[in-house]
C-alpha cells in the first residue's frame, strides 16, 4: 500500500507542475533530485521570475528511518505503548508554496502526506490555504466552496471540521490574526476517524485534495492576474510576505520539525518569499483596503454564506 | 539590588541612544512605553529611514510576575527543588539590534540582562556580536580585541570562554553557517561562576559590556559607512538579512521565548531586518567576495591572532 500511495503522489507532482506551467506561460519548473543520509529523498521542483509566479516549489520526498527522537517528543499523534526506540517510519508527500509577483494575487500553499509507523500505525494529513494580500470576498467565497465540494465527496462532516481545523492552524499567534482566508486542514487521518474511511479511500481523498488545487488556483490567479497596483499595494505585499515567513518559521510545525531535524533546508525553504519587508508597529490607514483585508484575518468567517 | 539593577540598566539605555543618535545625526530614537498584563512593562525606542540606520531598537524592559509555565520548561538554567508553582519572576534588561543602510557596514546586536527568581536564584546575560555582510578581517580583529579587553578588566578567563559561546550560540544550525563573526555571549552568571565575581561586580560587567557597544559599533561605521557598493551588495544584503530572519524566528531562544508567551511582538521584532530576500538554493560565485565572507561565517576563527 505505502507504493501505491507514494506513486499516486509522485503522478500528483507531475499533474500539478504541468497544471502551474499552463498558468504562468513563461517559467518551467527546475528539478532537483535529492537524498536523505538517513533514508529516502525527494524531488523539488521550484519556479522563479515567472510571468505570474515570482518563486514556488511543489516538492515531493519519500523518506523513512529510525523515527528521529525529536518526532517523537513532538507526539506525532501515537499514544502506542511499543518500545519507540525500535520504531521505525515512512513518510512520503507533496508540498507547494507559490508566490505571485502581483499583490494582487494570493498567496496559496497545499500539502498532502502519508505517514506511517513500523508498529503498524498510519495516518494522512494534508490542507489547502489561501493567503491574499487583498481580500476579495467573492474570491474567497469560490475558493472555500471547491473545497468544500472536494470534502463533501468524501464525508459530509469533512468540510466544516477541515475548515475550523485550518483556522487554528494557519494562526499567528503572536499577531493574533490568521495567516489568511484559510482553506482545510487536516492530520492523524486513518480509519479510527468518525468517518470510519477505509485507507482507500483515504487515498483517494488526499488525491482528491491535491487535485483540486490548480483548479482553484487557477480561478483566483484569472480574476486577479490584470488587477492593477502600484507603489503601495507592492509595499503592503511585502509587509504581508513578513508575516507568511513570521507563520512558517515560528509556528508551522513541518517548518520547526524539518529544521530541528536535519531536513533538507532549501526544500523547507522554498515556502519563503523572494522579498519581505518589517516595520516596526506598522499599522494601515484606517478605511483603507489594507485595513479591511486586516479585519478579515480572523477565524471562524463563513466564507460561503459571506 | 534589583532597583539598583534596573536603575544601571535604564541609564544604560539612555547613554547608548545618545550615542547612536550622534552616529546616525538623522535619525533620532522614537520612544514607545508599554506595560505588560501581568506585571511589569519597557521602554521601546526605534529608529527607523536614518542616515546610516535603515531600522533598529533599543529597548528596555522590566518585567515581573509568576513564572510562566512555559519558562520553566524551557529550563532557564534552576534545578532548585523549589516548589515551582509557587515561583515568581523579575526579568530586566537592554536588548539591541541595528540594521545600516548600507550593505557594507555591519548588522550588530547587543543584550544585557538579569533575572531573578523568588526562592533567590538570579544571574545575568548578555553578549554582544557583529554580523557584516562582508567580512573584512581587521574589523573583525578590532571587534574582538573590544571585546576582550572589557572582559579581561574582570576575569581573564571571561574572554575565550564567551566568544567560544558566542560561537556555539550565533550558529545557524539548519545553514551550517554562524549567524555572523561572533563576539561575546554569556548565561546564568552568577556568583557561583568559577570567576566566583560578587553581584555588584558582575552588574559592573555587564555595564562595562553595553558601554562598549557604541564604540566598538562607531568604529566599524567610520571604517565601512563611505565603501562604495552597487546592487550586487544589496541584494548580497538582502539574503543576509533573510539569514538574519532565520536565526532569530528559528533558534534565538529569547525571541522564541517571547513570540510563544504572549511577549510584546512589536518589541520583540524590532529585530527583524526592513527588507530581506530568499532565492532558491543561492550559491555566490567562487571567488567571489560573497563567497569569501560565507568561508569566515565558521565556528573557531581566532579574529584577534588573524
Amino acid at each position: 500500500m505505502k507504493e501505491k500511495i507514494t506513486e499516486a503522489l509522485k503522478s500528483l507532482q507531475d499533474r500539478i507542475c504541468r497544471g502551474l506551467e499552463e498558468i504562468d506561460v513563461k517559467a518551467i519548473f527546475e528539478e532537483e533530485i535529492w537524498t536523505r543520509n538517513a533514508g529516502g529523498g525527494g524531488r523539488t521542483r521550484v519556479i522563479q521570475d515567472g510571468n505570474i509566479l515570482a518563486k514556488g516549489g511543489v516538492n515531493f520526498s519519500a523518506v523513512e528511518g529510525p523515527m528521529p527522537a525529536e518526532l517523537l517528543k513532538t507526539s506525532l499523534g501515537t499514544d502506542s505503548s511499543t518500545n519507540k526506540e525500535d520504531l521505525s517510519f515512512y513518510a512520503t508527500g507533496v508540498s507547494i508554496v507559490l508566490h505571485p509577483n502581483s499583490p494582487m494575487v494570493p498567496i496559496t500553499h497545499m500539502n498532502v502526506r502519508y505517514f506511517e509507523m513500523s508498529n503498524g500505525e498510519w495516518w494522512f494529513g494534508g490542507g489547502i490555504d489561501l493567503t491574499p494580500h487583498y481580500v476579495i470576498p467573492e474570491l474567497a467565497k469560490d475558493f472555500h466552496l471547491r473545497m468544500k465540494a472536494v470534502c463533501d465527496r468524501f464525508n459530509q462532516d469533512f468540510h466544516k471540521r477541515f475548515k475550523n481545523w485550518c483556522d487554528d492552524y494557519f494562526y499567528i499567534k503572536h499577531r493574533n490574526e490568521m495567516r489568511g482566508i484559510g482553506g482545510i486542514f487536516f492530520d492523524h487521518l486513518n480509519s479510527s476517524d468518525s468517518s470510519a474511511l477505509a485507507k482507500e479511500q483515504l487515498l483517494e481523498f488526499i488525491i482528491a485534495v491535491g487535485d483540486s488545487f490548480v483548479p482553484a488556483y487557477v480561478y483566483q490567479v484569472s480574476k486577479t492576474k490584470d488587477l492593477s497596483f502600484g507603489e503601495k499595494e507592492l509595499y503592503w505585499q511585502e509587509l504581508r510576505r513578513s508575516r507568511y515567513v513570521e507563520f512558517n518559521l515560528v509556528w508551522d510545525r513541518g517548518t520547526k520539525f524539518g529544521l530541528q531535524t536535519d531536513g533538507r533546508t532549501e526544500s523547507i525553504l522554498m515556502s519563503m518569499p523572494p522579498t519581505a519587508a518589517w516595520a516596526y508597529n506598522y499599522q494601515p490607514e484606517t478605511g483603507s483596503r489594507e485595513a479591511e483585508t486586516q479585519q478579515y484575518l480572523v477565524k471562524g468567517i463563513d466564507w460561503i454564506s459571506i
